[in-house]
C-alpha cells in the first residue's frame, strides 16, 4: 500500500513538471515574439539622406517618434483666449505694444503653437511683412534659422553666412518643412546632433567644445539650438550679413548678456516713444533653465518635455513636445510622489507670483517710455536723456529676459523674480530722474498713463496702421506663399528616397 | 548502514536546532535589555509642577533633550562679523538705522543668538533701556512674552492682561529662565502644548480651534507661539494694556496683514525723518514658512530644526535648535539625496539672490525717507504728503516682512522675492511723487544719499545719542539686573521639586 501511494505521488509530480515546462515554453515564445516585433519595427524602410528635411520620410523608419511628433499639431491644451486657439499675446497684454513700439513684435505676437506650425506661423505673422519679391520685406533670411530641417540642408548646400544673407523672402521656396527630425538627429543612427552653427560657435566663444558634451547634456543642447537668447551681428564675422550670434561671452545670466550687448554697443532697435536704444530678449529658455534647480540636479529638457513612453513592447521618447503638465505621470511623477493636482497647483502658484511682479515691471516701464517721450517733447537734450535712456534699456532688458523665457517662472522662479526686481529698480531710477527733468521743463504734474486696455487702443496710441499691414499680409498669403510651396514640392519630387 | 546514517543526520539536525534556539535567546535578551534601558532612562526622577520654569529641573527627567537644548548656547557656527559672536546687524547693514529711525530697533539690533541667551540678550539690548525702578523704561511687560517659561507661570498666577500690563522692568525679577522646556511641553506626558494665549486667540480670530491641531501641526505651532508677526493692541481687549495680538484676521500674507493694520489704523511708530506711519514687522517666520514648498509638503519646523537623533538605543528629538545646515545628514538628507556641499550651496544661492534685491529695496526706501524729510523741510503740506507717506509705509512693510522673517529666503524664496518686488514698486511710486513734489517747491536736483557707511555714521545722521544710552545700559546691567536675579533665586529656592 505504502509503496503504491508513493509512486502515485511521483507520477503527479512528473505531470506537474510537464505542465510547468509547457507554460515556460509559451512565455519564452511570447518574449521572443516581442523581440521580433522590436527588430521588425526598428528596421529602416527608406534610406534617408544626411539632410532629409521631410519629417514624413523619417516617419516611415521611425513611426512611433513621428506619430508622437505629429501631436504637436494639437493645441487644444492651451488656455483659450476669446475662443481662439491662436493666443494673441498683444490682446492678452496690450502693454507689450507700447513696450515694443517701433519694433516688429509690436505688430503681432502670438503664443507659440508647437513645432508643427513653425512654417505656417512665420508665413502668417505680421512681423515678416508681405514681401512681393525675393529682395522685399522687413526681415533677413536669418529669421528662418529655427524654423525647420530645410535650414541645415540649405546651409550645407550654400554655406552658413550665405544662408543668413539676403531678405527673408528669398529663402521662401526653400524652407517649407516645419521643425522636425533632421533638426536634432543623424538619420541612420538617430544620434543627437547639433545642426545650428550658432550654438557651436557660442560654445567656442566661451572656450568649450560641444563635441565633448555628454548624451544627457545633448538632450538639452539640441533644444538650446533655438530656445536661447541671440542677436544678429551685422559686423562679425561678415560685414553686412546679419549673422546669428549668442551673447554668451560674458556669461549667460541676464547681467552677463546685458554687459556683452553694452560693450559692443548693440541695440535691436530705437524705441519709437522714448528713443531708448532697446534690446529684445528672444527666448532665453536654456539660459534661465541653467539657473534653476532641475538643471542643477542634472535633469535635461527631454526628461520632462519628452519623457519615455512604451507601446507594443517598444520604449521610445515621446516627441509630442509640449508642457510636461500634459503628461505629469511620465514627467514629474517619475521623481515627485505628489498627486497630479498638487503638482499642477505648485506650477500655477509659481506662475501667479511671478506674473504679479512682472506686471508691476511692465506698468513702470510703459510709464518710463511715455514720460521719456514727454521729456523729449518738452525740449530735453541728448545729454540730459542719456543716463535715463540707459536705465530704460536695462529695465526693459531685465523684464524681457524674464518674460520672454518660455516656462521661466517654473524653470527658475527665484532667478526670474530676482531679475524682475532689478527691472523694477531700474525703471524706478529712470522715472525718478524723469520726474525731475520734466519738472525742470515746467511739467510738474503726472504724465497720464495711456489708455491701452486693448490691443487696438495700444496700436492707436503708438500710431500703428494695423489694418493696412493685415491686408498686405492676406494678399501675400494667397499669392506668394502658394508659389513658394509649389516650387518646393517640385524640388522635393526630385529627391530620391529608395526603399531599402 | 542506511538507517544508521539517517539517525546520524537526524542528530545533527537536532543539535543545529538547539544552537539556533540558543542564539535566538541571546538576541531576545539583548532586545529586552535595550527596552529595559529605555524604561530606566524614561523614568522621571523629579516631580515637575505644571509650570516649572527651570530647564535644569526638567533636565533631570529628560537628560538627552536637555543636553541638546543646552547646545543652543553654542554660537560658533554663526558667521563672525569683525570677530564677534554677537552679530550687530546695524553694523552689518547701517541702512537699518535710517529705516527704523525713531523706533527702538534703530538703537540696537543683534542677530538672534539662540534660545539659551533669551534673557541675557533682552537685558543687554539698548531697546529695553536702563530702567531704574519697576515703572521706568521705554518698553511694556508685553516684551517679555517670548522670553521663557516664567511667562506662562506668571500668566497663570496673575492673569494674561495683568501680565502684559505695566513697564518691562516690573517683571524683571520674575522672568529669569531662558526659553525652554515648559514653553512647549506638558511636564508629565511631554505632550506639546501652546502656552502663549496670543496664538490661541489668533486661531480663534480666523475661526479655527487650535486644540484640533494634529501632532504634526503642533510640531510647527509651538514655534509659531513666537516666530510670527504680532503687534501690541492698546485698545482691545483691555483699554490701555498693550495686548499681544497677531494680525491674522485678513490672512497671513504680507498683503493680508497690511490690510489688517490699515483697517484698524495701526502704526508702530512715526518715522523720525519722513513722518510716515510705520509698521515694524516682527519675525513672521511661520507665516512665510506657510507659503513655501516644505510646508506645502507637510514638513513641520521640528522636522528640519529638531531632527530625530539616536543615542544608546534611545531615539529622541534634538533640541539644539539651530540652522538645519548644522546637521544636514539628519535634516535635509532624510528626504534629499544630494551631498552636503550641494545642499548647502543651494541654500546659499537662494539667500544670495534674495539679498541682492532686498538691498535694492532698502536703498530705495532710505532715499524715500530722506526725500520725504526734504519735502517737509521745503514746506510740503499734510495733504500733499499723505499718499506718499502711505506708499513709504507699504514699501517698508513689504521689505521688513521679507527681511525680518528668519530664514525666509530659504523657507519661501519666491514669495519673499515677490514681496520684495512689491516693496521696490511702492518705493518707486513714492519717490516719483516726491520728485514732483520737491520740484514744485523749487528742489530740482537730487537729494544726496546720506553717508551711512557705518553704524556710527548712520546714528549720527539720524541724531541718536548712542554713547549716553550705552552708559545708562551698562549701569543698569551692573546694578538693577543682579538685584532681579537675586530676588528670583530666593523665590525659586522656595519651589518644591521632590525626588519621586
Amino acid at each position: 500500500m505504502k509503496s503504491k501511494r508513493k509512486s502515485w505521488v511521483n507520477w503527479l509530480l512528473f505531470l506537474f513538471t510537464l505542465v510547468l515546462v509547457f507554460v515556460l515554453g509559451l512565455l519564452a515564445s511570447s518574449v521572443m515574439e516581442r523581440r521580433a516585433e522590436a527588430v521588425f519595427v526598428n528596421k529602416p524602410l527608406v534610406k534617408l539622406s544626411d539632410y532629409e528635411p521631410r519629417n514624413e520620410e523619417w516617419g516611415k523608419n521611425f513611426p512611433r517618434e513621428f506619430e508622437s511628433y505629429y501631436q504637436t499639431a494639437d493645441t487644444s491644451f492651451k488656455t483659450l483666449y476669446n475662443g481662439n486657439t491662436v493666443i494673441d499675446m498683444l490682446e492678452v497684454d496690450p502693454r507689450l505694444v507700447v513696450l515694443w513700439a517701433g519694433y516688429g513684435f509690436a505688430k503681432d505676437y502670438n503664443q507659440g503653437r508647437g513645432h508643427f506650425y513653425a512654417i505656417e506661423d512665420i508665413h502668417a505673422t505680421l512681423r515678416t511683412g508681405a514681401p512681393k519679391g525675393p529682395d522685399d520685406g522687413p526681415m533677413p533670411n536669418t529669421c528662418w534659422t529655427c524654423k525647420g530641417p530645410d535650414v541645415p540642408r540649405l546651409m550645407n548646400e550654400i554655406g552658413i553666412a550665405e544662408f543668413y544673407n539676403g531678405q527673408w523672402a528669398s529663402h521662401g521656396p526653400e524652407i517649407v518643412n516645419a521643425i522636425g527630425c533632421a533638426d536634432c538627429h543623424e538619420p541612420n543612427t538617430l544620434d543627437l546632433r547639433i545642426t545650428r552653427p550658432a550654438l557651436i560657435e557660442a560654445y567656442e566663444s566661451i572656450g568649450k567644445d560641444i563635441t565633448k558634451a555628454t548624451h544627457q547634456e545633448m538632450r538639452s543642447l539640441v533644444c538650446a539650438q533655438c530656445h536661447v537668447e541671440y542677436y544678429f551681428n551685422k559686423k562679425v564675422p561678415v560685414e553686412g550679413v546679419p549673422y546669428l550670434t549668442y551673447p554668451w561671452k560674458e556669461g549667460t545670466t541676464a547681467e552677463g548678456m546685458l554687459k556683452y550687448y553694452d560693450e559692443i554697443g548693440f541695440s535691436d532697435w530705437t524705441h519709437s516713444l522714448s528713443k531708448a536704444p532697446m534690446l529684445k530678449a528672444q527666448h532665453p529658455g536654456y539660459e534661465v533653465f541653467m539657473t534653476g534647480i532641475h538643471f542643477e540636479r542634472g535633469v535635461a529638457c527631454a526628461d520632462c518635455h519628452m519623457p519615455y513612453h512604451s507601446e507594443g513592447g517598444q520604449k521610445f521618447t515621446n516627441h509630442h513636445l509640449t508642457s510636461p503638465l500634459q503628461h505629469i505621470a511620465s514627467s514629474c511623477q517619475v521623481c515627485h510622489r505628489e498627486s497630479e493636482a498638487t503638482l499642477t497647483q505648485n506650477v500655477y502658484d509659481r506662475q501667479r507670483k511671478v506674473i504679479e511682479i512682472r506686471d508691476k515691471a511692465e506698468i513702470q516701464i510703459v510709464r518710463a517710455h511715455v514720460e521719456a517721450k514727454a521729456a523729449w517733447d518738452a525740449g530735453a537734450t541728448d545729454e540730459e536723456m542719456k543716463d535715463i535712456l540707459y536705465l530704460i534699456r536695462a529695465a526693459q532688458w531685465y523684464w524681457d529676459y524674464a518674460a520672454a523665457s518660455h516656462g521661466g517662472s517654473f524653470h527658475s522662479p527665484l532667478e526670474i523674480s530676482r531679475v524682475i526686481g532689478k527691472s523694477i529698480d531700474h525703471a524706478q531710477e529712470a522715472r525718478v530722474s524723469l520726474a525731475r527733468l520734466l519738472a525742470s521743463y515746467g511739467q510738474m504734474t503726472e504724465i497720464p498713463y495711456p489708455d491701452i486696455t486693448t490691443k487696438a487702443k495700444a496700436h492707436a496710441f503708438i500710431g500703428f496702421p494695423v489694418e493696412k499691414m493685415q491686408n498686405d499680409k492676406n494678399e501675400f498669403l494667397i499669392t506668394v506663399v502658394p508659389e513658394w510651396l509649389q516650387e518646393a514640392a517640385a524640388r522635393e519630387a526630385t529627391y530620391t528616397a529608395p526603399v531599402q
